[in-house]
């Protein structure tokens, strides 16, 4: 049954599939123990199939990082309406929900990114940036948030800190709950704004 | 003259020569640039005795960057006197100022620590810990910063924060001043502890 239904995808919708399966494998493992075997287990293909899909074992790895950016991206995507405040409650909500649920793939791609891995790093550098403007993109008119140089540069500050709070309650959690978290995760972003506007 | 000099220290005094000029080439040097061969280069002696004062490469560069670590914390101490928001202006300062100046030192230690190297992660966790302790212990009586979990988090955070902004603000400025940001940093703590007590 699995075999006929395999058959029917394109060559394409079957790379996508993998990739998939590759971002689910991430969630609870490190890229370093992301393997072309691993997924060659559980796609239950051979390794040379995969090689055709992905070219290499840094490309494999490269797409899925690649697609995981992509996901968080989409999926801390703002509710449509709603008042700002609340839109950025829920994105947070969703990114902290995010990082919990894949959080060993996530450290990863963080350290990678860190240690100077070019392709991670590239890749890490451009959801950030697509996640940093959307803020901006949201708020329109920039009320909330004037696009200067400044507030630019905090806005990044705040992104660095957001994840450094998940990443650390993941762990040690000291009986901070999740909406207390989310909470200032979304709350912290206009003070520090404001803050920023305040300087001559 | 300097031979005259240098036999005139005792092996623990020269020891700590050496840590300290191993400080200055890691100012504009990153950890796998600073060996042994430049630093007996730079110091006029040799590899022998180098070994014999820090037993190998690794434990070299532990003890540069615990020396540099120790060195951030001192150089960023506040003053005794002043109003506490004054006071953390000038430790702000400092430390964008330690930053910038030993720019290529510190970018690796942060990118080592996030590497998962055991070592470099143990002194920058250690030395995190110690600015941010101070952090509360400046505050008497815990008047602007209440020893909650909830508001140790944040100040985690908004030490990654600072970290963030000081390493993109050497790399582009983009016009943003040094006081501007020293302002920013000194004035984004308030608001962030503020902001987290709002929370239920």
């Amino acid at each position: 049954m699995t075999q006929s239904v395999r058959t029917r995808l394109s060559p394409a919708e079957r790379r996508e599939q993998l990739l998939d399966l590759g971002v689910r494998l991430l969630a609870t493992r490190s890229l370093d123990e992301l393997s072309i075997d691993l997924l060659a287990e559980e796609a239950g293909i051979s390794r040379g199939l995969l090689y055709h899909y992905f070219g290499s074992k840094h490309d494999f790895r490269e797409a899925v990082v690649r697609r995981a950016a992509d996901d968080l991206i989409a999926q801390t995507a703002p509710p449509v309406d709603g008042e700002p405040e609340e839109r950025l409650l829920v994105s947070m909500a969703a990114y902290l929900d995010y990082v919990v649920a894949n959080y060993e793939g996530y450290l990863s791609l963080v350290k990678g990114a860190a240690s100077g891995n070019a392709a991670l790093r590239a890749i890490y550098e451009e959801a950030r940036a697509a996640l940093t403007d959307r803020i901006f993109r949201e708020d329109a008119g920039n009320q909330i948030l004037p696009d200067t140089p400044a507030v630019r540069l905090v806005v990044r500050g705040w992104s660095a800190m957001t994840e450094e709070l998940v990443l650390t309650w993941k762990v040690e959690p000291n009986g901070v709950t999740r909406e207390e978290l989310i909470g200032i995760l979304a709350g912290s972003l206009r003070p520090l704004v404001e803050a920023t506007l305040l300087q001559p």
